[in-house]
């Protein structure tokens, strides 16, 4: 990836004006904090609700996050999620249902759209996207018929996107046969209000909408190969468990595994440990290392290692034998940073580093700051 | 069950004394809170470590239970947990390593032994007792040597007999072929100090030492067969996966189960719904559906459904396909009741009933208070 | 209070009917639950908003308890909350906006209203009770000019309720000069949603809308006494602190109190201890003690204390020296019991006890079951 | 204070050698965690119990923080807490039983010892210090005896640094006269294991050992004045409450204040919001701003103001009328930052940019990296 990169070493290339689609919700919430001092992105436009359009951000936005909110943030004035809007590069922190409405008429205006929405994940010709699995996907954006550079790409549920890291190097190292996975997954993934504190306390909840089917379904598409007539999933079989425990940010997963060939603990081991990124690893939001293994008995725990790369690295602990499938693990992820905001940054820091948006490019050397 | 209740109609015949080994600890604890106005038994020994012998009850235990301490424990004053105690019936609420030390020879000092530790459980020679499911594994006590009607009988670890008592039908209906288990499991499993409040807040741990183990081996031994040679354990393959979260008490269990046949949703649900235990029911702390079975879609939840029957019943939820395995569900039972004290009591109960106790027999009708 | 009821030893006097305004709420639900199995009081009405009438309470409610759902309750249909209820006492558990536009209303149709909404509880002709506390209050009904036997009875703010009941020997014996409490108030107290989850979790947040007003006022009303021209206020001064902490149920409140004559802590301490409320102790809801007094160094606490006296005790404890005012303490009450539904049942049966419902008597002794 | 510090632009001076006694325990983690990359100081030592001395630190440390170790700090072998350690400056995270031992006897080898232990803090010839606050006590050491620059230093209890902190610019703009003061404080302060989880979990323990008396003592050292005679505590009265919530970090104090000439909350907060610590503003651990005056009706909350300043700063909010004593207010503070490790480095700090350290000098501009 870093060689697409043409740096400037000097700061003459301003930064790439972005704007926010539903900037005052959690996951807006974190697009902003994660665009502050951004190397090559500037926050320019943020779009909400009926009952925020026109007000500051600063006011319009229930502000939820420790970090306090960026002072550029804070004095943009609040405008409508729809034609119009200034910058090229739009993410968007939609609800499905008015993604579903707006991505695709955005795209059609002109915008290149990064959606962490999963309104469109599952659509044909749109690029479902783990920056370091499957950067060959963004080939479909050749399918993509709108004008002027228009584009919707997506990240996946973020659930998927912890699993698919840990899981792409294991399958293109032996192949994947089989997966059982149970999640015990975090809070902020309901968003806000989300669940009610008296659901959640002293409490497990054993259901999550739509969040089985889209775990069994989106790792085969992220998986999947392109060929000439799209994404071919990949064709292994997934059964997914989702629960909701009282974490505050950060998913645990638990696997069973069947590898093609059954490879030992250690060989499983080695292939986790030895996993790097080449293409990815100099984009700004990207970590040092995408997985980070674990040897101590009783990790990956949220609360110590949900933080790991800034919130971008997904841990992987427990590797052991199973009786039935072959290998066991634990995988943890961020579901907030690597899990949504984060990772359509790094989709987007990806499409910008290839050139892939008429126009603009890599306002810095691709190094994090 | 109740035939062979021989009940006197009037009080006359007196209560069994018993007595709880590590009586002050937190198991021991709910022994004697289910104790209090037991219509069969009376507490009138209690022992307890160094530290706490000839003390006052209530004076050596840091009571831990919102039930108030019963007033007859209370004045008890705590005995050394050795040879010479006055009950023939013992119930053990001891650690793993002091129950392998002194039950084998407090039974082979005349006492019958209802232990809830891990010490002995897979001895050849031990029941290992869910009531409901095999009862015949009582069996096992024509094959223990010990002089004088001494016996030693065991419950099986917390997460085990939920989950037992959920997959007996199943087995007995279709025959279980495989099971991958994976446990959302409260804080009062740990016992007290048991997890610190630092590591259990916000937070996931996925490890419980030995647990996955006994997940791993105690269901085939329960579901086994006694024949000449001893237990002859069930022959599917179990892969557990243990998980601590943030819950009181109530231990969560995520199913994936081959069946043998490929029975449907409804052929599975229609088993577990019309499950019944007549030779149980009539036992004093006998839920009266040892299995309750929910259809809305979020359940069962810990906070919701731990304390149905008493916390003698487990309830199963989300019974639905698995494309793996053919079918998932959710298993939740209350680890200290079920799982513990109300798991021991309800053996107790069984034996006695059954007159397997040398000179005791229930001195009321079987009728649940 | 037990010398003004007359019962009757055969079950021939029928159970009163009663209905529940507000019944698919937090607090309705605990109105549902306790009014099971009541030996007075049978359900036979329960009202909803827009969406709920119509429908049986079994599909209107989202039932959020630990006990199932009563049966009878479940099959009810969910009226139209406004004139043409047919039982004559009804429940309120109507939020305060609601209450504002229909009690006063339904008590001029001939309702007899005992309300837990705070809408008319410092309206001057509206006893504010707390049945223990303050009783010839009821002779405020006497200013009401509804017609028909109708009327509107109220009582305090969850938090207030507690407070009162332990202040009120104090304020008796010694008479209070000054109190400064904080309070630790639980999750339940917002009701569902109520507090976000991801606002709750390892969080406090040092405000609760309104509360602190209710606090400094409410207890002042109830000590107040009964003159010519109605309530006279006690004359104290209050200055409260409210704190939403993460606790389901029950309020820990830490008061510094001047009382005067500065009695010892022995002298408070024995006064809290020897509290009896003769007149309403023999009704069903009352608790055996209304002031539980413990000496435990780290009690009262929410899990352990909560529930004492059936969830209708206060748990004062910590008795201690204060160099500022002389007495600290801490109170704990359970919120959603005596705090809510608990509180108004009391009322309820302290009225009907005293006969100031036309029509209606006690149908069976005023022991509790 | 930057006045004081003569700075090497050039990286000339090398960094001072620093220990840090029971360095594996919660307090100890948080001083290795503070002084990775510090530009000061250098951790060249750790010292631990018999069971971790002669361990690599990295084996004998349960760590606990979500940080990793430091890799310096991992590879340290574990000595022995006693004469022969070899930096001049330690900090001690000792409990304050073996700090009582110790810490007189490090300093008579003629070590400077900063302390976070309770032990010596009222001692008559120890300063007790908050930087921002009372500078001028440092003085003190001229009456410690200790030969070759030993000296004893401490930092306040967790609850105190950030009550006080609030309160110094109060009590020189006006005098204070009265403080009432209720906390609600973080699991953190007691450590690991601490506070059991089945304790912690939806409670409150409003009991902390020994917390209140040293609440109602340590502001009046730290806000007295330094004498002939040593230091003249400030003379008015506090009341503490102190309670234990379920909070990872930060404390939450409700307070209560009588100040002289009853200034209004305007005023109050004026000088809340200017204050400024000259003296301190550029030492490496300094926050920017002390003090943060939130105006949010709902702030600060632990989760979301916890880490202001990089968890040095104090946040007060909620300022508003008492009608007993005039003004009330919420103030927060992390309790292991500010209130532990962070304060006992912001002490030494200070202790070098003034010279107090023979041949210790600020190795470099005392800038916050």
């Amino acid at each position: 990836m870093s060689s697409t990169v043409t740096p400037s070493r000097s700061s003459s290339v301003p930064k790439i004006p972005v704007g926010v689609l539903g900037a005052t919700g959690s996951v807006g919430q974190r697009f902003i904090t994660l665009l502050r001092d951004h190397p090559w992105f500037e926050l320019t436009c943020v779009t909400g609700s009926d009952r925020s359009i026109g007000r500051r951000y600063g006011e319009a936005a229930h502000w939820a996050l420790p970090d306090a909110m960026p002072s550029a943030a804070s004095n943009l004035v609040v405008e409508r999620t729809g034609r119009g809007l200034s910058p090229q590069l739009l993410f968007s922190a939609l609800s499905s249902e008015v993604a579903r409405e707006v991505e695709r008429d955005l795209a059609a205006a002109g915008h290149f759209v990064v959606s962490n929405a999963s309104a469109h994940r599952m659509d044909p010709d749109v690029p479902l996207m783990v920056p370091e699995v499957n950067e060959d996907h963004l080939g479909l954006l050749e399918r993509q018929s709108f004008p002027k550079g228009g584009a919707l790409v997506t990240n996946p549920n973020c659930s998927t996107i912890g699993l698919v890291l840990a899981l792409a190097p294991l399958h293109e190292a032996f192949g994947i046969e089989a997966l059982s996975v149970v999640t015990l997954q975090a809070l902020s993934g309901a968003g806000i209000p989300g669940v009610p504190s008296m659901v959640a306390l002293d409490n497990v909840v054993p259901y999550i909408g739509n969040e089985e089917e889209k775990l069994e379904t989106e790792p085969l598409r992220i998986l999947g190969t392109l060929g000439p007539h799209g994404i071919e999933a990949a064709s292994f079989t997934v059964s997914a468990q989702c629960n909701r425990v009282a974490v505050s940010d950060g998913h645990t997963e638990c696997l069973s595994l069947r590898l093609r060939g059954e490879p030992s603990v250690d060989a499983v081991t080695r292939v986790l440990e030895s996993y790097r990124s080449p293409t990815t690893a100099h984009l700004p939001t990207a970590p040092d290392l995408p997985i980070v293994v674990t040897d101590q008995p009783d990790r990956p725990q949220p609360r110590l290692d949900r933080d790991r790369g800034g919130g971008m690295s997904v841990t992987v602990g427990r590797i052991r034998p199973c009786p039935l499938f072959g290998i066991k693990m634990v995988v943890l992820s961020h579901n907030t940073l690597r899990g949504a905001a984060g990772g359509s940054l790094l989709v987007a820091e990806q499409v910008v580093a290839k050139g892939l948006i008429p126009g603009l490019r890599a306002p810095s050397p691709a190094v994090r700051e």
